[in-house]
């Protein structure tokens, strides 16, 4: 089991409540990272579900919750033979930090693509692309040491005062404890990217407030592709669409979030 | 007031729960159009918030409800200065048809965007747009009589046996009795296209299992241009996503839903 896993892990206590344990290992900078958060969810999710992957999750994110002991509490909604569906919450002393309607089902290992487009961005190589700066001890953003992200230059510009001027971000990705993509480590990775609004000129935190995002296809062991953009940045709120496409070439995850433009 | 508006009233019960009428006007062939359910639920949500509009929303469609009395049932998560936040749900003798979250903000007017990208495809003159053919008296397509929608020819050719193969589905679109386009118009137009996947090669009622739309700037009275693709056709699920542009050349929602290819 690795740390990842074991930082997620939903312990049932009965048919609705899940037990889990908030890792302060996921910190960016004080509060988790909501795909850390997601991925704890959806565990508790599954192991409640005839099926076997989270196909659909969308989340509200009410409240930051801090690292500690929380529970999930689960409600099916139906049962279905292709899907089924259902709405989780992750609670503390009876407060909602995060409410998700989840969706699973199971997917077929070995489906080959009726139809698939392209990546909407071109990636340089791997050679080509950096890393981030370590952070500062004192920032406490502890989830960078989590994962390893290769960025497109360009797209991590704003960092020396050059962004492009449009939301994007790109990066390879993979979590830097040895462990092949799963549903959970794609949780992680469509939230992983530095705000997309921050090569728009935008600044300081950007917390997100609805996440949605599709299991589109399990993905292939090795580096994954997070393509990140957006379309609009108006009246104190942006998206930030993110792709993720796995070593063989797949699109394995999409997805999207309206989050509030910062403040810094 | 019009007859979109009445047939979307939600009358105030109590603090967390709305009477309304789903109305047969909406239906796409039996079933009631999900755009048409969901701004139903919208005029709930937003009455129990203290802001004016619906900003995010999610919706997980569990069962097709008929025609005929049913209530909303609203639960407030979340009463922040910036943004609301709860979750409803269209239950009728307490089976629950549809289960959302939506977060409500009110929205500046006057708001000029700080970054806009351009449509994601072109659209033609609308004097180059075709319309569908009527539908036939028995198919209960009630819907398509109160919208008017004029297609960008290619996106259409599926009807003749051409598709284009790829998904997608582009029109100009409003409402068949005059009135501005406001957020709950939004909501019917962002699931008003025949599905993306017909483009592709699909067939048969491809039914929606979740739907995340955005609202990102109040539209400017007028026509709208609904533009429709996907990403990925693969293990029976597609995904649509639809940009809402106003006359002012505006992006005013944005939305996905992930729906299943039909067996058709």
């Amino acid at each position: 089991m690795t740390k990842f896993d074991e930082a997620t892990q939903a312990i049932r206590v009965d048919d609705t409540t899940y037990d889990v344990c908030l890792d302060d290992a996921y910190s960016i900078g004080g509060p988790l990272n909501g795909g850390y958060l997601l991925a704890t969810v959806l565990r508790a999710v599954v192991d409640s579900s005839p099926h076997a992957h989270p196909v659909s999750t969308s989340a509200q994110f009410l409240r930051a919750p801090a690292p500690g002991p929380a529970r999930v509490e689960v409600e099916t909604l139906k049962a279905g033979r292709t899907a089924a569906m259902s709405r989780a919450r992750l609670v503390r002393d009876g407060v909602p930090y995060i409410e998700t309607l989840v969706t699973t089902a199971t997917l077929d290992a070995e489906a080959e693509p009726f139809w698939s487009d392209t990546p909407s961005a071109p990636m340089p190589a791997s050679d080509g692309c950096v890393r981030l700066p370590d952070p500062k001890p004192e920032s406490n953003m502890n989830f960078n040491a989590q994962v390893e992200l290769l960025f497109d230059p360009p797209t991590i510009g704003w960092l020396s005062g050059e962004p492009t001027g449009r939301p994007e971000s790109r990066a390879y990705f993979r979590m830097a404890e040895p462990q092949d993509p799963d549903p959970y480590v794609l949780a992680l990775a469509v939230d992983a990217l530095p705000p997309v609004v921050f090569s728009a000129g935008g600044r300081g935190w950007a917390p997100t407030v609805e996440l949605t995002w599709h299991l589109r296809a399990l993905p292939a062991p090795g580096w994954l592709t997070l393509i990140g953009g957006g379309r609009l940045v108006s009246d104190g709120w942006f998206d930030e669409e993110v792709e993720v496409w796995d070593a063989a070439g797949r699109l394995v995850a999409q997805s999207r979030q309206l989050a509030r433009v910062g403040r810094g």
